[in-house]
């Protein structure tokens, strides 16, 4: 199997200036409402229409296990993702009840945990393996599994927006899966294992110690390629983190804007833009994560968090927080009176 | 006249430690939604109630104009201030559009605009004066306006209350208020002058120069005693800022929570805490003002923003866009499942 990754069309700049353009004729000061402002311009040049709409939201949750959880790096059994799933089908989740405040509907794929679920029970089936291998003791994933899960990503996001859709947000949910995503910002950044390693559910001190040590072998041993992404995903990374990958990809070829939630979604977000780099315009960065390592690779990407609200819980929750914030943005676009049909006077 | 402050009720601990409890029996890890636990806390011990309910929500604009505009501190004219009540009014501001996403309704207060409307325009007429003096050559207002102000801002809150209320935001407008605001912050933060000053609607760094000397003068010449936070409102307030300071002293003597808004907002918070240091824990910091002067004085309320998008606007823009984030926090803790009722294990 080849990948074949997706062209990626610019946004459309002349939108961008008429955004503008109208942003500055609204009935407020120049600029007055910041990043409401730039959001809702780049929103406009992304859907090329100079009154967006995001409407149609979905939040994608994709779901895996992961081998390395042997070496104790979570503070919760692995397990828990199973039932986590269980938990985002029958509607009890953070995710679920953030996702209907914001009139989003939320997808579950099951990219690769380590347990069966009945059919007909809403999951949406990707599975790859039962979880991936150990990556302290050899690679993730083949080559192929990582290719497979980008596919995967690219044709839930197409899939999506077959179903109607304005706004795509990432969501994880994976025990351990700080762990590779730990691993995927060391690579890509460079940066030392220590300072893009964090507590993940709640690890103690001697937790993190471990975690960090395994990190780093996984690493030295597995030898992944920063040049070649997809050895990256293969030996370091995780089904879920690839699915989101490739739904970052697929949403982006077709002109949809991507809200990333927290630490593993910026985690596949920097995999995306390393496989794709004319996906950044699309990308929204939701909040600022407790884990220490998203910061370098926002950084690496180019994205400013609009939230800071000391948030580590994935599953998407910052991303759909930030759907309303998003269509704040929009709707200011779209409904303020300009100087000129209120009858206000522009400044003096 | 002599202003009766009513008393304020203390938050109810015992809910606050049942709602934590609580937090800590939901399918997340223990703190993992970061503020939106703590806010939904603070929302529960407010309200006495295990299940906080956020679901009518108002949002008070509060017009004034102001003397001092004679100096020139401001980018815009004056008139700017009745036309923009007008376009609340109808519909085109930046805060109805956003309050009509938040599902929150807009009350509209003169409290002291230097023009007149027309009956039934649907504007509250609370009119003190046509605009306050120039506080650079005397006092902004008579020590008795200033008391009415606050009276008619605890009128107004208590007149949401009876339509029906579970959450208010401050909302301001008033050409040229940033200057009074900034001196409310020099005088009861002590900070220099020019370190809680900003540039407003926009001006240029002359503009902002001749805004600081006049500020200086201006306390120079009145001495507002700080000890005495009416004295302060009288000589270097303004009519909207008085009423906001009202409308959050009204609010919580009957138990209600405060979305505060930006720079202007949060001068009135302070002077309501002030006057009443009881109402700290009813308010609820929206967002960091680009307006310098907003941190010393966020500082000695002891609150944080939520957001920081680079606004400054006012007419409690920041504060209705919290409304999302105060109902998130608020249906996590009433929606939510359980470990135990979803059958999902807790931490090892």
């Amino acid at each position: 199997m080849m990948l074949d990754i997706p062209a990626i069309p610019a946004p459309n700049e002349i939108i961008a200036r008429q955004a503008r353009q109208r942003q500055n004729q609204l009935t407020k000061p120049t600029g007055s409402l910041g990043r409401l402002e730039d959001l809702s311009i780049q929103i406009a040049s992304i859907q090329g229409k100079i009154k967006p709409d995001v409407s149609r939201k979905a939040v994608v949750v994709m779901a895996g296990d992961h081998g390395v959880t042997h070496e104790g790096v979570s503070a919760y059994p692995a397990d828990v993702t199973p039932q986590m799933v269980h938990n985002f089908l029958t509607g009890g989740a953070a995710i679920n009840v953030l996702a209907r405040q914001a009139g989003a509907r939320v997808s579950v794929v099951d990219m690769g945990v380590a347990a069966d679920f009945p059919s007909g029970c809403g999951v949406i089936d990707r599975k790859i393996a039962y979880g991936t291998m150990n990556m302290a003791s050899g690679p993730a994933m083949t080559r192929q599994q990582a290719e497979k899960s980008l596919k995967f990503g690219m044709e839930i996001a197409w899939a999506e927006i077959d179903r109607g859709l304005d706004l795509i947000a990432t969501g994880d949910m994976g025990i351990g899966n700080t762990t590779p995503s730990s691993a995927i910002a060391a690579v890509f950044t460079g940066e030392p294992v220590s300072r893009v390693t964090g507590r993940g559910t709640g690890l103690d001190d001697r937790g993190w110690e471990t975690k960090v040590a395994i990190i780093e072998k996984a690493i030295q041993l597995n030898q992944p390629d920063k040049n070649d992404p997809i050895d990256v995903l293969a030996k370091v990374g995780g089904f879920e983190i690839g699915g989101l990958a490739g739904l970052v990809i697929g949403a982006a070829s077709r002109g949809i804007p991507v809200v990333v939630d927290g630490f593993i979604s910026t985690a596949a977000a920097l995999l995306a833009f390393e496989l794709a780099p004319g996906i950044q315009p699309y990308l929204i960065a939701a909040h600022r994560s407790v884990e220490a390592g998203q910061r370098a690779m926002l950084d690496k990407l180019g994205i400013e968090p609009l939230m800071d609200f000391n948030m580590r819980l994935g599953e998407g929750t910052g991303a759909v927080l930030a759907f309303h914030i998003i269509e704040a943005a929009v709707r200011i676009l779209n409904e303020m009176s300009t100087f000129e049909s209120a009858g206000v006077s522009d400044r003096s």
